[in-house]
């Protein structure tokens, strides 16, 4: 019913890694059109909307829309058994999934019940957008944790970023100088947990280029993460709430 | 009574850190012949049966039979400051056993108690072969350990080799580009476990070149290590029995 | 009141390094001439003397005499964002130190209560002295840790340097190669701990060129370290006292 082969194995480690930030039981969705993850966290703090299309892999067959759910971790164990240059080819037939990774190596996977939850993406009129290097954002969350758990993102009318933390025994400003490109309708804030943006930051890793961020006050935060050849890797974030 | 020099220190670091795998107590026998030591750990699931002989060593006399015991990892840990090049000159006397490595650092290491419990060593009409490349090896184990403790190997009469392995989440078959050679003259299989294959096949690591193991139904398994000038390393494993 | 900037970051890593081997809480000195600092462990078996002077920075200013207080755990995370190349600006104004980390981070560190415990630094005629380099002082001091907790180190009138370790498991005699200079108008030696000696003499590790320590018999040893641009790091160290 589906049978999908990538070109290489850089994507899908991505794709997993970052879904593996979430959930620990993941439900896919792939029809004629590709693959597509929507998921969040259990505290429903986050949440992940992933779309690779059809297009992008080397070989995509799927003749209905079949739901799959894998526990997350066993999944991630094997494709990080893959190297870089191996293509990987997945299966499903009844409740097995098969990887096959290059020539030589062929997993079964036990399916899981697919949990049937909707997951609602937000739909919301952001007021600032800032576009920045992968390697250079993952450098500021790490300095800014060094004295905060959270990480406070203003955009100012007309474009100007800052990047702050605080914490008990002191706080930081972080300028970056290769910000692509930034802008706002009307001055943009909001803090957010570090303890969910690192963790999803480092697992695209190596394989995107630039992070664009999307914010508008007292809603979530969307990033979107440039992998490769997936189409879409969303991340929203709740900012926090001032108790 | 005993004196020996090696050249370098490889050879030494891959014997000892294969022992240390399986005792934490090891009795090494020495005589004019060489060194050989043979062990099994605490449930006799593995055994090493070791045979170093005196003409690959440097320099080596012994005058007489003679068993001496140490901890093997205080032993372990003394080795482990040689560097590659290093020689390491061994000698004993009475109730001390001197390692002197390269010109800077003599160590005196209190001798235990030598165990004087037989080993005996399993005479087996093996049905099958197969050699490999060390790092193939290792590689598989590893490609096998994602989904169980286990590694069932099967060999064909004719010679046809699969690795396999089967957990709760599900199973993998590993095929082998590198096999060297491969016979048997019936089928022959085997279930052995990782956790007493993986330590010792990581402890003698890079110095060793093809792996040859052997296997017969329901008998240990015999793996030969090639360690450069060590004799003999033959590592026995008993094979899972179905409860 | 105070403002100083360091050109590089490895000075500045080496000293709170050196000092977070031995306190939580720091409390430094600054004048017109630079900056020291003097601090013991809580067991009061170690002792660290260090002066930067004012002419070893790229700037420096410091109009009367000021006394503050760090916790070096945080103090240390915030310098370690710094990359080699990056000059760090430091000043205090009030109740708050700000840091400048190239020309991107500004971390405000909160200053604690500083401690106005004086500690006595120790005035001896020490009766020998040793010079060597620090890498060769830390791969001995690696190399007797394997069987000891101590080093015992005698430097015999003449000027023979022998380093030497005596545990449950053996004992262990190491000579060093490389010593620069080694001096002594009698016999002196001592036993010193492992677990003192070696987080200071690695955290001061790469900036370092030569060792220099000396002593006499039943008084602290006196290690000086050498960096770069910083004045004096003495490191002084009780001997053990046989019980």
């Amino acid at each position: 019913m589906l049978n999908m082969q990538t070109k290489g194995s850089d994507d899908l480690k991505a794709v997993i890694s970052a879904v593996s930030t979430l959930v620990e039981e993941a439900t896919f969705e792939a029809n004629k059109d590709g693959i597509t993850f929507k998921g969040m966290d259990p505290a429903h703090v986050a949440l992940i909307d992933l779309a690779w299309p059809a297009s992008a892999f080397e070989k995509f067959t799927c003749d209905e829309t079949l739901n799959f759910g894998v526990r997350i971790d066993e999944f991630s164990k094997i494709i990080k058994r893959s190297a870089k240059t191996d293509d990987i080819t997945i299966s499903i037939e009844g409740v097995m999934l098969t990887v096959r990774i290059g020539k030589q190596k062929t997993y079964k996977l036990r399916l899981i019940e697919s949990s049937a939850s909707e997951t609602p993406i937000p739909k919301l009129d952001y007021t600032a957008k800032v576009v920045m290097p992968h390697q250079q954002f993952d450098k500021c969350l790490g300095d800014i944790g060094v004295v905060s758990d959270y990480i406070d993102v203003s955009v100012k009318e007309g474009g100007d970023v800052a990047f702050m933390g605080r914490g008990d025994s002191g706080e930081v400003e972080v300028t970056i100088d290769d910000i692509k490109e930034s802008s706002a309708i009307k001055d943009s804030k909001g803090t957010y947990s570090l303890e969910y943006l690192n963790p999803v930051v480092k697992a695209v890793g190596g394989s995107t280029g630039d992070v664009t961020f999307e914010l508008v006050d007292a809603k979530p935060l969307r990033i979107e993460f440039k992998v490769a050849n997936v189409g879409r890797i969303h991340f929203y974030l709740a900012p926090r709430v001032d108790s």
